[in-house]
């Protein structure tokens, strides 16, 4: 083995990661201070939308889902995208070690496949600044509050798609074991299209309402 | 060379394609049965379409885009996604002549990159059928008839940005010269990213002026 060559735990084996440097920190950390975070930033959320007493509380549960979603696409994903050697940091940052212990669920991420780049490009630069302005749209109660909150879900529902295909296509065997697939590549993605598909299906419903009452109005006049 | 492995025009020169057949139908009578199949389509729909007095010409006008790029995602995308072998078609079938000539501009497409098989299946599954939902609701004035509309735009937008950037990613050489590269890749495509961003403009502007005119309605109840 070469001295550049570092024994790593991704797939394929001879993927080769000039100055690798291992996750040393454990998923219970990560998970607790990518949790804390969050439901800080939801805390915080619920507490001021409470102020004004035209939300409702789907109105401040969606406000939060926006707040936590925005953040992992522009802060979390934009890192991956905007990293490409994330993998060899030393000093153990928080936002590389997130990466290098998901790449063990999918290690499309460590050999930088250009599928997963497109999609998380797409997903940090286009869907994140959305989700924001899905928040911003509830809040200040704008005409395209519907509209913004369906595109941005669409978004996120299109780029799982490409996701999971383009891993289908290619073999499906970026896992380092059958526990990293289903906990990371499965049941963390899981979210990204179980949320998006309500939305979805909620933000169609209202538009449709919206437009029979338009066009009743219109009649009426 | 082996008896097996036949020369053929595309990117990378050394890809191997068992029992390729060379495309022998002209670009020009390419055209000419997608222009005139399209054409005679698009035809039928604006003179039915004329015999609906609430039909405004732009909605009759956006039919007819639908019903050709409905066509265009299932008979042709559709035929790609489900046909791997289209290059060793020997009899010069014309939808097998039209990806062997489009693999000049896009050489993925005879290669079977996964980002772009996956692009082009969920355009043909998805995003075709509701190109054909978006004709039918705007011809039967559904009040679910922008939202359709704008999902499938979104749809054919996100679809090629997911197409470019993959390509960028990879070195952005699947061209077997700048002539197919600016005639098929880039020419070709922009249809699908102008009209689609149109729709989607119109869409968010309709939603958004139905909503404000939905809640003048609530307040004056």
């Amino acid at each position: 083995m070469s001295p550049a060559v570092i024994d790593h735990p991704y797939v394929p084996r001879d993927l080769i990661l000039p100055g690798f440097v291992p996750c040393v920190t454990s998923i219970g950390r990560i998970l607790a201070v990518y949790g804390f975070s969050s439901i800080a930033g939801v805390f915080l959320v619920w507490i001021l939308s409470g102020l004004s007493p035209k939300l409702t509380k789907m109105d401040r549960t969606l406000m939060c889902w926006w707040l936590f979603t925005g953040l992992t696409h522009m802060i979390i994903e934009g890192y991956f995208v905007f990293s490409p050697e994330f993998f060899a940091k030393e000093s153990p940052m928080i936002l590389s070690e997130i990466w290098k212990e998901y790449g063990k669920g999918d290690s499309r991420y460590v050999s930088r496949d250009s599928a997963v780049v497109s999609v998380e490009g797409i997903t940090a630069v286009l869907t994140g600044p959305a989700s924001f302005l899905s928040l911003y749209a509830i809040w200040t109660r704008k005409p395209y509050s519907y509209t913004i909150q369906f595109a941005a879900s669409l978004a996120q529902l299109y780029g799982c798609l490409v996701y999971f295909l383009t891993s289908y296509l290619d073999g499906d065997n970026f896992y380092t074991s059958r526990y990293y697939y289903w906990a990371y590549y499965i049941t963390a993605n899981a979210f990204w299209v179980v949320i998006p598909t309500l939305i979805s299906i909620r933000c169609w419903n209202k538009i449709s309402s919206s437009s029979i009452q338009s066009n009743k109005n219109k009649k009426n006049i």
